[in-house]
């Protein structure tokens, strides 16, 4: 692949998102690729919502976008749900799972011990609330709206204070990191998903993601649903009852599974569903990847 | 009902769990008790995290706590569905759903055309997207810890700027209502529970939850789950799957489910469904309450 390819992500620059996408780019594409220059070639556009980087790809602006989808400190996990299920035909292309790790940034010349204002995401000092219970007891929490923005706003400050963000966003802004792994669960993941115009073909190890739009939330209705499953083995490993919007059924049921939409038994599956419900809708079928 | 009673929420003074719980208080109680000073004896007590409210139920320090479950500007729904499945013996003793609605709030003096800066919540910003792109496309955007601190930081400035927030956070910090229902989705609305250590009698309008702990993401065993449901008919209203924490199972199933667990069929539901699931955990029978 030669001609040169743009992919959106969440932003601003620095966020977890963006950081996501580069270890994806460096890990995933093999090794070949990245010789014959295809590293280079992407270009990296960042959009302020989740919804503006989706609908990129639907508009042909972008030929792949990047945005979480679970766990994420910087987005609602309902609204990537939503949007791909109400306002866009774009298809996952791969999932991305990357652990969360925050740090605590600041100028070279900080000391530790001068620091009285800590600046993050409301969600980034959640997630160090015991770490900074700990260390920085007495320290104003400043909010900024995203963690990229806290390390973009110490850089502007003359005050003695620290971020919480990212090693990229410490990188793209030249400041030090003062301590690394500040989260306190260190199994802290986020799953970011990339979402393009095809579905990828099958690698042995892929999910596929589908919502089914039901019209009436009668007891058995879920029940039947999970039987095409239950009686061809289809493994699932992710089941959510949401309320439905507009005049599109009542309520929607999202169903991750083991598989790909081109093996024969989850086809089978898929087609006996269309009988019982009122809209089945293929969110994709793609393969996974984590760091 | 004579004795004072304490309740403890997610602060600070003026969120969204305070007016809901100032709602369910004002609304859902009897009009008798209401006039027995009953209100009154209520003491309302803040906490500044979903965890601590919940655990100030199990410590005894209060009667009663109320946080946040799903769609929330405030917190994560999945912190408060963990902390309730994994870190807390406390039951649901109601459902209070309210729609949430945000203001533009400022100072008597301040006119609207001179607003250079907006204050609130990165969540709520987010949820007045439209709005602010409409009316404020120049103004900055200042992120606080909560819709009630935004409106506390704009208490305290000099200029001539404005926060979103709550009706009550308006009413505390005495600033004015400069527009109301600012909010992008006028649909928007956000369930809370009331927690507390008792099972409230069947009302005839109740709902029970309940976490089931599977020991191995079998594809039959969901299947196998829903069929206890499914053959007498009793009515799901939500479904979730999470992965679990610990050694407790290799995941969690979280059911909602129409009908209080003293009746007959859901109680033998629930009975044959201990046979198949490494635990049950009943997270409570609890009527529903709407504004």
């Amino acid at each position: 692949m030669n001609e040169s390819k743009k992919i959106s992500y969440l932003g601003p620059e620095g966020t977890f998102t963006e950081e996501a996408l580069i270890k994806y780019l460096a890990k995933a594409i093999p090794e070949k690729d990245n010789k014959n220059e295809r590293f280079d070639q992407i270009q990296k556009i960042a959009f302020s919502t989740i919804t503006d980087v989706i609908k990129s790809v639907d508009r042909g602006e972008v030929n792949q976008g990047i945005v979480p989808i679970e766990n994420s400190i910087e987005g609602s996990v309902n609204l990537t749900q939503d949007v791909l299920t109400f306002e866009s035909e774009v298809k996952i292309i791969s999932e991305i799972t990357i652990p969360i790790k925050h740090h605590l940034i600041g100028k070279s010349r900080t000391r530790i011990k001068n620091i009285k204002q800590i600046i993050s995401h409301p969600h980034a000092t959640a997630q160090c609330r015991i770490y900074l219970g700990q260390y920085f007891p007495d320290a104003e929490i400043i909010a900024a709206n995203s963690t990229a923005e806290a390390v973009k706003k110490l850089k502007e400050t003359e005050n003695d204070c620290a971020a919480i963000g990212t090693r990229i966003a410490a990188r793209i802004y030249g400041l030090d990191i003062l301590v690394s792994d500040i989260e306190d669960n260190k199994e802290n993941k986020t799953r970011f998903i990339l979402v393009g115009n095809y579905v990828p073909p099958s690698t042995g190890n892929d999910k596929t993601s589908i919502v089914c739009f039901l019209k009436k939330d009668k007891p058995g209705s879920l029940f039947n649903i999970l039987k095409e499953f239950a009686e061809r083995d289809i493994n699932l490993t992710r089941l959510e009852s949401r309320p439905a919007k507009k005049d599109l059924g009542d309520y929607v049921f999202m169903i991750d599974m083991e598989g790909h939409v081109h093996d024969r038994l989850i086809y089978e599956a898929l087609e006996s569903l269309r009988n019982k419900v009122y809209l089945v809708k293929i969110l994709g079928s793609y393969p996974v990847w984590s760091e």
